[in-house]
């Protein structure tokens, strides 16, 4: 099944597990694929930025979105393709959706300035890859430091039929939101589907403000899911309440460069992997860290039991 | 009296009040300083970022640095004189200090990149302004694009002996602070006040890491004071309460380019000044981001009554 | 007589001559202007980069220019007036228009990364410093890490009718001028003066594709003026040569942050200025740089008299 | 042979050569390699930035270097193995150094900024490629934006004794040579081979700073050869005399982005490949530009005869 501009709910963006030695841990992946879906996703990213992507090796790649595929089932499977050279992007995603891939996710490289880059920049992976694979445009410019406005990413939908979502992450964002949902209703911008990233950190306002869901690796997946469910269920004020419990942890998390071992530490303190390990070069968490997190899981855990009775950590 | 090492408490970044029509609203600057020193201020900064400082004639900083010095009475003013030119330093630092300024606050330019230029640019900037004016480092990365190292950062402070204070923004940071600190400990770094910004989104742990203070512009400043003191007296559980009941305003507050439309305007609604507007160019709130901000104002006053009550917006 | 879109020649980026200790060296500024005029300038421009402007007091900057704009009697001057708050810019400009300042010279901030941030910083300044005084628009990526399409010159011109000059140094730009010329040719851009800087080391090329002339500082002005002259005149081989001739001491002054102190020390040597000290923080030779320069120098004396003779270097 | 400190001469950086259709031009490689030998090649550098390596498969990558080792005999060939992930890098390193390479060329990744985040970057790759490989540091702040004090390069070599040689193309360099060469003799560094790039802008004054010689992919490579060997030789005129006769073209060449363009059409006309089309995306000249070229050629030819008599262009 191909990704199309109906894609909603909750695509986790998938942590690559490592036993502490380096080695992928695939038992892991296969505990974190079953929690995702018990925690409501509707799909999945693989081989994002907090994928750890960079680190693997070429088969390596291939082999976990292929686990994932087999897990999600006929659920959509989205693969982080970017890459320095329109060579490597093309052989990946030609292998990735020979696997049976359901789109792929183009960030744009960091040297790009000016409107016209952009735009050209998108074209081009659009002819290298071909134009019957659906893709995803990833927006962040805090770590990618491209700045798309509205009116090129309206550009390069309108350009590329075969461009389906917005991942939206950048900060501030709400307003790009409301903007690209106005393209819409004025008849400039046909629809495309917006998840949202940056950890989740405005995720109670961007479901207000038109998104479709989120996608992104916050440590309690059921949480994104379940926010996506009560605002489109209209339940905000219990959207936010829970919303609200998790964000001290959720801001903790969202740290550029330590997010990861904090996401990872509490997805091995959930049971979702064995191991926080990163393969080397990454990053870990102090002693004082550790303890800042078990006390904030201490703390949510009084309001969502889901951070309650976690197993001693080791 | 000068700003020394043992500065601590909560040092709030004022913003400048203007009138609807870009003029300096004289009056809201008093209700300010009253507000501030009410809300439990052991300081001031002005000329801030936030302080839309690069929008005022020279004239006019002189003045709502007067301002503030007078109002603040014995409590110390730092006043940001950070400019792209060595001159113009020097200029409003002394112009400030002559004024009863208790010292200046100074950022790297952006274009600094390695250490050895972090170091050179703090050695010009004192020998510039003088040895006798005490100064803070302003380490700001997300928004200057300039990294400085614990290392440099010790570096800078021995060199230099009137640097008294480090202003820590850097994201993440808490381990800065424990390493800055345990430079302190094994003596190979003179003691400093270290006061926190980032619009507070960490000052729950940073206290706990180390940290002296707080030095950011929040426009619950009360919130901030009750955070520092409860930290300092050992009450944890409390002082995380009142910081979790303020996070999700905190964090939209704390979005790059918009965070002072938001900050003016909930100062606007509690009466802290009387109109939100900035100078041109200044950005501003769509009605959908007011309506956000009036929903997150309404739940936070159900655990902090300073955020119930507020007069009708306008 | 306020500067047009005729202007054309050789406008000289004026360095601030120094004494040794840091004052101004007011003779040295007069000797400057006559050697200026000696050499076939047009025009000059003041308080750019290379002026070393950030390092002036306000009296400093307008004194500096009031003497140029003396000295050069009908000609224009142009006055650098980029600052990081609209305030200061706006305070600046007028205060040298109203001391006869034929236009001002505007560089966007270097913050801004959007087609429409520069489109809409240029929309603010003129509308704070007034839509009645000349500008010119800077385009210097390499310095100003800011990149402007042509597509974006042309909104800026046509939104603006105050802008009457490009001051190109875009890396690569010869394309950039003959797309520019094109605009003007198909009815989409309004005349502009185009002037060229880079430390001119494409003049050579830059007058073939469309160029009015030059807008820099290399240290032999008369050479500049020179390769303006022969191309308008279709002697390309000539104005080739006596380019060539050059290029080695110019791509030698064109160092990044070093270029100022090869440029006042040839300046020195050739008697324009009295002292090549730049004011702190600034750069200097090394003995081995000053013996290349030297070098450079003589070997250019083989070609062009006007690099023979020089007085001994002390 | 494995590369070592002693490396010296010219070790062109390689051009892959395509035909027009993105294929690539085998037979052309054969020529590039027999007109680099007969151009005084003491080695050579493939894969690099102007290589067009991120446009390559991974087989062509291998294939194209393999041709390259059996070309060269017993000359060193170096592989540049920049890449986002250090999976890759060591996948690369491996497999050339296996096929024969001599070494790898590694580049910072272009987010680190402090110099221990450079320093640590070089221990990773190291360990990851392995201690046993000799590898070169590519020092390229223009267009890598990360800047190396010669602090940093020392402690890089110091710390790792498989760093062999640093490609130096920092802009201004000229200091950081004689630096480098001063930290060598007073013993806190050891002896390294210095080859120079930034396209030969400043290799003139390079090689009299103490470097070994270049390793850029001017188009006329025999030129290279020359300056370095005249020099060597203490016949600095004659040097010079060569280097300004071709520093009109090599200062055309050196455009960001562009240089590519100019370098594969005069080795084209040169004979040395035989097509000059870049794999998309990448750039081409305008007919404006080719002119240019053609007139720097005949320019040329007036003083190199090997810039005479060029084959007609097509």
């Amino acid at each position: 099944m191909l990704l199309d501009a109906k894609a909603a709910g909750l695509f986790p963006i998938a942590p690559t597990p490592f036993h502490a030695d380096g080695r992928i841990d695939e038992a892991s992946v296969e505990t974190l694929i079953a929690r995702y879906l018990a925690a409501g996703a509707t799909g999945v990213t693989v081989l994002g930025i907090m994928g750890e992507a960079p680190k693997l090796e070429p088969e390596e790649s291939l082999a976990i979105t292929q686990r994932f595929i087999a897990g999600f089932g006929k659920l959509p499977v989205i693969v982080g393709v970017s890459a320095p050279g329109l060579a490597a992007m093309r052989a990946l995603s030609h292998a990735v959706m020979a696997k049976g891939a359901a789109g792929v996710m183009i960030a744009p490289p960091r040297t790009l300035r000016t409107d016209d880059q952009i735009v050209s920049y998108y074209a081009q992976a659009v002819e290298e890859i071909g134009r019957d694979i659906p893709f995803v445009i990833q927006d962040y410019p805090l770590t990618l430091s491209v700045q798309m406005t509205p009116k090129v990413i309206r550009q390069i939908v309108q350009d590329n039929p075969s461009c389906v979502m917005l991942k939206h992450e950048d900060w501030p964002g709400l307003e790009k939101i409301s903007t690209l949902r106005g393209f819409q209703r004025d008849g400039s911008l046909r629809p495309i589907s917006i998840l949202t990233g940056n950890g989740g950190l405005f995720l109670d306002f961007e479901m207000e403000r038109g998104a479709d869901g989120a996608m992104t690796g916050y440590a309690f997946p059921e949480m994104l899911a379940d926010v996506v469910r009560l605002q489109k269920a209209g339940r905000r004020d219990e959207a936010h309440d829970l919303f609200d419990a998790h964000l001290p942890l959720m801001r903790y998390e969202q740290q550029q460069g330590l997010g990861l071992a904090v996401r990872k530490y509490v997805m091995m303190r959930r049971g979702f992997i064995a191991c926080d390990a990163q393969r080397k070069p990454g990053s870990a968490l102090s002693a004082a860290a550790k303890a800042e997190v078990e006390f904030l899981l201490a703390r949510l855990a009084r309001s969502d039991r889901r951070a309650a009775d976690l197993p001693k950590a080791a």
